[in-house]
């Protein structure tokens, strides 16, 4: 199992187990949680897949509903001690939407789409998953109000393009892009980074011309 | 029209009238009633020929539409009856769920997919349509949070792999496995079974521990 | 660029702007409004082109993601005067839907599949774009409660096809659709015409009963 390998299916148990928290907290029983940390793992990289007219991912390969398995079973076990565990998670989910982002790209690209319908691919492989769990758990996506997430995606692929256009090796490239992701994502929590929300752009404006 | 198409439709029609009936409480007009009809009994099937990559199986055969029109005639213009009739859409509705998973199933096996993956295809087409339908109705979808529904056709799936095994004849496989979900359906809300929220388990570990 | 380009983009706008104005009002970030913007834009034309197994029309053309970044861009910079501009909005809107429906319908056409699964296609290019906005920000769909907005399109649809069984050469028929898709929703609008509500027929039916 190289390092993209464990790096892939560490990606896949934070996700799941976050879905599994989320759906917990919302009373959903066993299935139902399993099924919502299913989709945070691998929502993302079906739409990916669908949109690039590939087979999803998760059914040539059974890792990702036994993860998802696993991450039920530890939640059960260990629900009590979960809660402490966030910081371990939170960097879990960061290296998983860093490698997602990668993965996401380069499979896009050798769908033999443009560079640009790549990017989006990495950044809806590294962000839709949690779309989808907020529209099963009926809230409103997290990632579209709070924090930089789906914008480290973005930027991550951008990176990849630029270490493409200075003729990087493959690997430099995708660590680059990857690390790239996770830092980004790391750096906009510790400082608290998020986007202005556009209500509050129009009181900016209102002062602007009061 | 064989035995196996006239339950195809019957419950095509219990899923077509559930979801009228929720689209009606939520003072959806008749369009979106009948969209929302149409998503609950044709929503699973869709999404497992998506993810098969094989046409979608209501684009070949206009039944489903009408039926779903039917359904929507039918809660029209016997709407104060519809109430009474309970217990027999949830016959109908178990009839479906049966059917579907092993219809599922066998289009996931046709297009050469592992055994996993056909189970899951089979709980798809039974299951996943009522999970659109609530997503469409601004719901947290039912059947991750009360009684034994997914679970009944994944169980159907697995007794069709058993079957399988003992190298039963293929109708005798088929009909057991769609009389499992049907049975293990009505069982399940007859004696009140339901999988525990993980919520529940959370306080069980802390009384366990405390 | 031709005509039908034009009002291809003028739609996309429109449809753009009407989904970041409400996730606006939602509180949601810079990127959140993008992309629901981008999902009300391209999402019943990437819907419709899963079902018909072809390359969803965006990942081909860059011009979507674009003019959507510009309706973002207007919606910030004008924010104070958007409001002034629904008149604007709404034509442009109609005329999006309009011209999606046969878009929408011809391509499903190209892909041979029979009339009524056309009719559908059009019908699901020009509004399951809003479908998906309000699923994204958790609303219940406005198109399921409200005005006449789907049967535009599905009545285009139709004149679609009755001007084909006339004989009409193809530009006129598609003209001529369209137009009726646009005259339609602005006539449904301006004289408030809407669907009954299926729960408002319940009562009716209790009156007449009772």
């Amino acid at each position: 199992m190289d390092i993209i390998t464990v790096f892939d299916y560490v990606g896949t148990l934070a996700f799941a187990i976050s879905g599994i928290r989320l759906a917990a907290a919302k009373q959903f029983d066993l299935f139902g949680a399993y099924v919502v940390g299913l989709v945070t793992a691998v929502g993302g990289g079906s739409i990916r897949d669908l949109l690039l007219d590939v087979t999803p991912f998760w059914m040539t390969n059974p890792s990702y509903v036994l993860i998802t398995a696993e991450a039920l079973l530890f939640v059960v076990v260990f629900k009590k001690y979960v809660v402490y565990l966030n910081n371990t998670f939170f960097i879990f989910d960061a290296i998983g939407i860093g490698l997602f982002t990668v993965v996401g790209l380069e499979r896009s690209m050798a769908a033999g789409f443009p560079w640009w319908v790549n990017v989006a691919m990495g950044g809806i492989t590294g962000a839709a998953g949690g779309v989808l769990r907020d529209i099963f758990i009926n809230e409103v996506p997290l990632i579209f109000r709070k924090d930089i997430y789906a914008m480290a995606c973005l930027g991550g692929g951008l990176i990849y393009y630029m270490c493409h256009a200075f003729g990087l090796p493959s690997n430099i490239t995708q660590v680059s892009a990857a690390v790239s992701v996770f830092t980004i994502r790391i750096l906009a929590v510790h400082f608290k980074v998020s986007l202005p929300a556009l209500s509050s752009l129009e009181e900016l404006n209102t002062e602007d011309n009061g």
